[in-house]
């Protein structure tokens, strides 16, 4: 009774997100007519939310059987997790809040379905895969994967020659990065700390542990928003770039004790720690955006309070020497573990991409290694966007195509 | 015991505020040592989530006993009001999703408490004192009006010589208008609309109607979102300043078909009506951020339509010709019934000069009429601010000020 | 000849700007068919450079017979200044780098056409008239005054009950201090600056003594050319607006030895002094974009300094402690002492009120004082402004008129 | 006695540039030590002006002999030209207004020199050594590329094994292109376009040909101006950055009837011809930022016009049916032909990098074909120019370059 409630909101939001990206609608419908997955088991460790679902959906319309876990303790919604598991073809292992150890059991259950091709946002499918299960290895045609954490992982991976398994890198995707990193990240982001907060991000001093794609778009938003930018980055030339954009350029050292609200971006571990949080105002708030929540070193902030409590949903206050420090969603991303995540426009892009590199793989024979996605999915899917949005562009007239390859007119 | 929670879970929200009003909890701390408003009984229709629930504290902490109800049927939330209503000497009358006969019983209720002072957010309690409970009119000392909305109403009745009391238009303060309208509609409006929505701002052409403080906000932070921004105006030189900012500027019949996200921000009627609804994309969405339901005719919308239903939480579609018109929170303020309403450290500002303008009709015996703040409280309330920001500003010398009142130095 | 050859530059100069002023010529129109201004005799005290010319040539277009010269020794373009002499009905007189005895010598001289109404940028005519020659007041009608400078004299004047003829604020016109104030001076100071040193802004610490229309100009191009920007202010309510679109706020003391690159912008004196100076970085560079050259005390910097040379056009080296501090145009507005001032069409609108302000004081008499323009002239140079960007707007609809004049609607 | 004037203008224009370069004086000071170029002799054809003559002078100051011309008739400044030419171990044939024949006559004479490294801006020296001096190709060690169009040649060669030198793609340097190509051109186009129109662009409908870095820079510094921004491009990705950067993206066809001033960024030929004049507006402004005068087709342009005139400083008027088209600096880039170029801090990155190149051309031996830039000398320019600008930046700890490197920890 109450499932099915939540499956009927579940689906609502998922018809929501399919009507808002039209891209995937395409793709879909060259799915439906030419089958291409057609006996392709197909294991997902993402986000379980509405967009996921859309593209589970697409998957399966083309022919292939889905099992899909979480790739995050905090960003499933349950009731897109009952309303996937509810269809055909679709089982979903999913749980929001799920504990540690029910986290990685549902990663055990989805490749217990013997799958060919896995999908990973951050890959903990194919970490398993490596360890726990490499029995099953041999039958893998082929990975993808999602994001800047998980193409660091694998590309590590790589350089020690523990990777057995062909993985393309849908994360470089220019239609991926540059768009669901930048734009995505970025008004999420915000999203997730203001409807958390319900504060006022203009007049504050924003600071922005990184300026990679999404450390970019989270302080651009900042700065639309009406905020003071200071960026920390350890990459010189990043470094100059953000500063060159307005913002101020400085360690978190520095930062510290200047910062009202504090978002980390980079990937990596320990971009807040003890040294920064002695510095802190009262009243700080941290968020995290990057995948893992390694980037706030929660253990250390807990050491040094004397206090620890729930202020709000999704707030936690730890009381330093009679200063109060927020941390938002656990310092889990806070732009789905506190949001929604993404728009679906973005990942609409981001998702075509994966569905059609699954298609590559299933119709390509790839060598071990990781692969980028192909140019011309890319561009095509940059077109069909274009497309959708009404915009029509120019081509390059012969005169034009010859003289880009030329060399012989000069001033 | 559901009320139990419910009225923890408000008064943690209240806290929340509490903590970001630093210039009220100053005012709050005057208050509680000099007790300026002992004897009086306060009126107020706010909307009643925490900030306003601050406020209240605030006034009662000055001695004063005080009647609440809405002024918005969906702006209400209920957690708070409970906790409010918990609290000695105040009484709480909202209710989320109030019926119409409710909203105007509990109004009624709020006045029965035989108030000296009124505070309005939309002018309806005096609007009441003035047709039904005229018979409480000559106990009435005065009232504060919080919005634009409502100054417009009382200066009508002012010109046709209908106003009977004293209020002070708080609106109007620079510390209110100049930020709250401005930067406190600009986020808190795009707030509810993505947390609503989950789509995309970047790209999008946005269209805002008006461009007043509160549509100077909503276009500014349409643009630090990434959106192309059209504006529509009735007044030339405010159109010339939206041009001047790098938006588009044209009649809303020419804007109509290329909105992809309508914002209204008037306080006009039928800013959207059946000629633009006409004329729209499948798919456009339309928010109101105005005070009233009548910026966007609804009524028009059905009587096109050949289907309407709920969607997504506060997302009606309607279906005019198989174009699908997405309604936020149905044409109510977004702001608040689609979100938190505006930042705290906002109203911040434009409650601690509700208070202090309380507190001066308390003191003070103003003639009928619409009566702007006092600067100097005007002046207090930004001085207290930017000491709470930790901002130390320049002091005119002896020099400066004698060549500011000076006529005799030239070129 | 050589002459000759100048006439020619200052009657192209006066063309371009021409073409650029849509709304002044349509005034001309009206004026040469109407011949309102025949019989007056208009003295005017303006920056001397191409736009102005096309004013005066309006209203000579009137009938009118004008003597002019300039308000500022450093502003003058000598080819515009001789074109403009050259023409029927026109004396002129400023001269670029006239010494300070020459530039009164030629304000002298204009007074001696005994004219009927002045227009001022400054009020250096009206002091004048003042002081050493009350012998003329009686014959004059009235006078018109460019710029906030100005306009705070003449409230000092009226203060001290000395102001002895009317004198119409044209500078508090919507359609001026708005545009005029905020997009001219906004780009035209970094045009000054960027063309003179050919420095880089995005990256640098920008400082904007004062946060009025001026200062929000040059603060927010500021910001579009990619600085990090600092304000400063001694009035509290802008210094919190300053804060809260994006900026940081401090004193001046606190900035002097973070900025890059101060902007002085506040109509007053000793923004930038020996304290200062004393704290700025090696390579600090200081420009003035207020009416008079006093906002940087240069005594106090030449006092300072062990050396003092001209480094590059309108670059001055002050050497203080082996740093060196750069002055841009020795203190003078930077905006036209180093560049072609404020872009045409910004001064259309502030030249059509001043157009329509002197027809105003022909046709009407005007009581002493200060009074402002027209609400009817505003909007109506509003109203044509819109018209030459081919923009059209809303009009209210006979039950939005009714609806904002009526009090009874609520919730 | 002229000569010597105009030689002091141009050594104070050099020294400026100089104080305003600080990563290139670390270089100069190791190369005055070290003497890495010590007989070697080194071909230029660049922009003769103040920041290239720094580049010059820190050759010579390594030991080598220069000479030196122009890379564009109309950028060359005659009296830094003259400076360069008296001094020491520098020859220079550079002229401003050169016909086309002086022009190649000087490319002529600098390859006289026997030139052991080239450094070209648009490859024309590289290609008068494929064409008419191949006799000089065996002695060369190599050569740098400054810009964009330069590379395209020479990568167009090497595809076509045309190439019979190694030349490092400077340009390519993360340090140039992210910097030079972005924030100089934004700046410096506007520049130009500004002091000599003096025109405002707030308001103004800008349409920026091509979203490369250099468009992006246009764009961006055109949106901070307060412009509304039209994108043109053929590549469907970055048209898709163009549109979630919040501008409007079109076809030229459909932007041409739109602009009120067009900037051409793209490096390829006929971005504006007879099908586009023929649609623009009366008044419409166009300028070329790209590096040959290719982009604006003057010839279309001059068939379709009754009349040509200048009627401003490097301003032309064509007269098409009536409609004034108004070109800038005839087309040629007008950063350089209409203004001093790009500021001097983003050259300072710029040359650094040709400075280092050109060292390690002189210590390495490198095979034919176009080289990256060594990403060591990259990081070495960011970092100086971070020091130069006082700020630090973090470090990765130890454990978190392991975390970079590992792949085991997961959620």
């Amino acid at each position: 009774m109450v499932d099915k409630q939540l499956i009927e909101s579940g689906n609502q939001k998922i018809e929501w997100a399919r009507n808002h990206m039209p891209v995937l609608e395409i793709v879909r419908n060259v799915f439906e007519k030419e089958m291409p997955l057609e006996g392709y088991t197909i294991a997902m460790a993402l986000h379980v939310e509405a967009k996921t679902a859309v593209l589970v959906d697409t998957l399966v319309a083309g022919g292939a059987e889905v099992s899909i876990t979480g790739c995050n303790p905090l960003s499933t919604q349950d009731d897109v997790a009952l309303a996937l598991d509810s269809k055909k073809n679709i089982r979903c292992y999913a749980r929001y809040g799920a504990s540690n150890e029910e986290y990685y059991q549902a990663i055990d259950k989805v490749l217990e379905s013997n799958p060919d091709i896995t999908i990973d946002d951050g890959a903990d499918l194919i970490f398993k895969l490596h360890t726990e299960r490499t029995d099953l290895l041999s039958s893998i045609k082929g990975g993808c994967e999602e994001t800047t954490t998980g193409i660091h992982r694998l590309k590590a991976m790589e350089r020690d020659k523990a990777l057995k398994m062909p993985v393309i890198a849908v994360n470089d995707a220019m239609t991926k990065f540059l768009f669901d990193n930048r734009y995505g990240t970025g008004q999420s982001a915000w999203d997730g700390i203001i409807r958390t907060t319900n504060l006022l991000v203009a007049g504050k001093n924003v600071v922005v542990g990184g300026y990679g794609w999404c450390g970019k778009g989270a302080a651009m938003r900042a700065v639309g928003l009406g905020a003071n930018v200071i960026v920390t980055e350890v990459d010189p030339i990043r470094a100059l770039e953000a500063r060159m954009d307005g913002n101020q350029v400085m360690t978190m050292r520095e930062a510290a004790p200047l910062g009202d609200i504090f978002v980390t971006t980079t990937g990596n571990r320990d971009i807040l720690t003890r040294e920064h949080f002695e510095l802190m105002k009262d009243g700080a708030i941290l968020a995290n955006s990057g995948h893992f929540n390694i980037e706030i070193n929660l253990e250390e902030l807990e050491e040094l309070s004397s206090s620890v409590r729930t202020v709000r949903k999704n707030i936690k206050e730890y009381l330093v020497d009679n200063r109060r420090i927020y941390v938002l969603a656990d310092g889990r991303l806070v732009n789905l573990a506190a949001g929604d995540g993404h728009p679906a426009e973005v990942m609409d892009m981001s998702f075509s991409n994966q569905a059609l590199c699954v298609r590559y793989i299933a119709e390509n024979k790839l060598v071990t290694g990781v692969h980028p996605v192909p140019e011309k999915i890319d561009r095509y899917v940059a077109e069909l966007k274009l497309s959708s949005l009404d915009i029509t562009i120019d081509e390059l007239s012969p005169l034009q195509s010859e003289y880009m390859h030329g060399w012989e007119s000069g001033t």
